[in-house]
């Protein structure tokens, strides 16, 4: 079949923002008529529309657990996380100035941190596993006197494990804890023992431009921002009504309709989960396999560009995101993929709509092979094992220069030169990309090789950098 | 006619949020269509988002007189007010902790400001006269060697008096000025001499959610909150595309159409500026009469409570709005109002949205007085003018104990007894609510009234509070 690029295309970022949710468009449409006017007038117009709001934010109060004065709406995820972060900090100044986080939180959550700290407070990141789950007694083991605030997800952005709030909310012992919801509201019940919680419309099928910041009564907050009376002086400036009551409706649809979807879209995640490896030479699939969120799965792609693989797949119809490092948007490897420790090159997250067919994934079993074999085809890489070359028995070390070239070249030269070396001698490659101390390690653990740590690129003949050293174990 | 009640109703509140411009929902539904996806994507529906964006952003620089890369899109007029600020502030902290203000600034503005000065730095009030407008020379003559940022809008949003900004901003000697256009955008060209504008799209027709913010090129900007890599780094969070896309679409429509609709809105107002003062006793109209907005009026009628007035316009079909001390919106009186030094009872602002109707109006003038003097009514005051009865002699001083009553009883009593004393006598009205310090004044400036400053309740029996001293003229 030549068809590949005709086929309708099947959008798998749900992740970044979800396509809105017809319940979404409908009402909008209907708000835009009867709650376009300001809700703190007192005339007719304005009455109608506090209405709508008032009954939003019981639906959405309702469906997270929490009461309608504890809810206030943003203009979106990342503000909830920062007002929510930075008040609760204000709000806790007399305890201190410590402010815990897991190390694969979304970057919201990273850059509100290292503001913190640059302001003269500190921020400390708790490690995670290879699958990238918070320990919870680990991440309790960090509270100390002065921890003012403790961040953690209900389930990672880039992976989709799921972590153990509630039990790790236990452990506390009293420091309110902010969870971030962005990618589970809407599709699993928010779990119990957050102090603040903070969500995004746009990620459960509702319009861009709402959040929530819903804060537990008792926890004290301070509005980072200068306040107003609006949203109980959490959140100042206008509040947007048209798009907060098509944010409720369509949570309040999501929802309704979760178990069923859910069940169908973690069935078709898990084929991926299992086909993905079996299809594609050198791949791995990463975060919780059994802990995770339905619809959401990422791997990665030995030899690969992130980018180009991209691009390939929007060409064959297929919208995926990527934590690689080798992706335009971002220019370091994603923190994320970084602290579980895992290969970042050639990543691909695929995170499925509502709605997604079993035919749209079946086409992304048989595109996605096509497709990683014509990137590495240039590479001249006989996959999946590299051909050992008879070494000259005097060969112990082999320098492999690749300063000033981006992953996934480094690992790449690897690869294709270690055989080279006799069996125990060593490859030292020099290399200035950052992905280069993710990837490498990565490589070696997927290949059997031993990973012999780094040095100075000096020791080795190098002007900068690294040098990243592997001995041949085969 | 008894059918004021079930007359066709009408919005005279486009100063708070102008209705949705049929160009603002075509462009909306059209760009949740084409424009849903993540603009930072590098797939196709990305792409075609950022499109969007890119084509919004050269629309409403070309609007604003900008640079495309100097606009960035925020989530509404008070989110670009406070990140305008604080950014400008945060860029100039070398220079300084000094920001000057007009005023009668918007309570972003003035918030912004409380929290700069609680926060360690200083914020300086600038007077302005009487009819709400900054004296350019004595603006500048604020300026100190420290002064990190001044901020002027181009209109005031209670009273419509236009500012000088280009004369003041010729006079600020290099110190970045930030204009807050958030009253006049799309109705006006933005005035000369801005470092950054500011500026909310539901103002002037547009959908809810979207504000602007442009930063000349070469002022330093150092953004408050924590950043990121959207919106050229001073504004973060996930873009919302659809929005801003029809605030694009409706900028350019109400600008297209403004010379025309202007100068019909300005002759309406014009009406209610002549024909209100002669339908109503005891009216003060304020704000420029020459220098003004197009489509806003304001005036404060005498022994009226601004809340009831309001109620009773809204029964007749009228969304109004109102900067008076007796509104339930706000405990204080407005502050433009303070710092014009003139009426804040009874307070009603009409601000006009497109399309307008001379009928609309017509209806207004014809429902206005009848509503005033049903209001005043109660009162028993025998309009214009009180009945002097005849004072005893020896009655030189009369205390009128007014502690624990709200505007404007106050000021009844005053216009109701002053009768008592003879002429040369002098009335001392013990008051604890604010507004009597405004009105009591502006009503012995409106009646002819000597006023003598305020005195300690105490001086004349009161268990706290003040005393207001008026001595009766005529």
């Amino acid at each position: 079949m030549s068809g590949v690029s005709s086929s309708p295309s099947a959008y798998f970022d749900a992740a970044s923002t979800a396509p809105l949710h017809p319940v979404a468009r409908q009402a909008l449409t209907a708000a835009l008529d009867e709650g376009w006017a300001d809700p703190a007038r007192l005339y007719r117009s304005g009455r109608q529309a506090r209405m709508l709001l008032d009954a939003a934010r019981e639906t959405v109060a309702e469906v997270l657990g929490a009461r309608p004065d504890e809810v206030s709406f943003t203009a979106g995820g990342t503000q909830a996380v920062q007002l929510g972060v930075l008040g609760a900090l204000r709000g806790r100044r007399r305890t201190g100035r410590h402010l815990l986080h897991s190390a694969v939180e979304h970057s919201s959550v990273l850059h509100t941190a290292e503001r913190h700290a640059a302001d003269g407070g500190e921020a400390e990141s708790v490690p995670v596993d290879r699958l990238g789950r918070v320990d919870p007694a680990r991440f309790a083991a960090a509270v100390r006197p002065d921890t003012a605030l403790a961040v953690l997800q209900s389930a990672n952005h880039e992976v989709g494990t799921v972590q153990p709030v509630a039990e790790t909310a236990e452990l506390l012992g009293g420091v309110p804890l902010l969870v971030d919801a962005a990618q589970s509201a809407g599709r699993l019940p928010v779990p119990h023992g957050w102090s603040l919680l903070t969500a995004s419309a746009h990620k459960w099928g509702g319009p861009a431009g709402v959040g929530v910041l819903a804060v537990r009564k008792g926890t004290r907050f301070n509005s980072a921002l200068p306040a107003d009376e609006r949203e109980g002086g959490r959140v100042p400036g206008y509040v947007n009504v048209p798009a907060i009551v098509a944010a409720a409706a369509s949570l309040r649809a999501v929802r309704d309709g979760a178990a069923a979807e859910n069940a169908r879209l973690h069935a078709l995640v898990e084929r991926i989960r299992r086909e993905v490896p079996r299809l594609v030479p050198e791949v791995e699939v990463v975060g919780d396999p059994v802990g995770r969120l339905p619809h959401l799965v990422t791997f990665s792609c030995l030899y690969v560009d992130g980018e180009v693989l991209l691009t390939e797949l929007d060409r064959a119809g297929f919208a995926v995101s990527s934590g690689s490092s080798c992706t335009s948007s971002t220019l370091t490897p994603s923190h994320v993929l970084a602290a579980m420790g895992v290969l970042t090159e050639g990543n691909v997250r695929v995170s499925l709509p509502a709605g997604t067919t079993a035919a749209q994934v079946d086409r992304f079993l048989t595109v996605l092979p096509e497709l990683v074999a014509r990137v590495r085809e240039p590479l001249g890489l006989d996959l999946p094992a590299p051909a050992p070359a008879p070494a000259p028995a005097a060969q112990r070390t082999l320098v492999l220069d690749e300063l000033g070239k981006r992953c996934p070249l480094p690992v790449i030269a690897l690869a294709r030169r270690i055989g080279e070396v006799a069996p125990g001698g060593l490859v030292a490659v020099l290399s200035d990309d950052e992905a280069a101390r993710l990837d490498i390690p990565a490589w070696c653990q997927m290949r059997g090789q031993e990973y012999g740590g780094e040095a100075p690129a000096a020791d080795y003949g190098g002007d900068r950098g690294t040098a990243y050293l592997v001995r041949r174990t085969d």
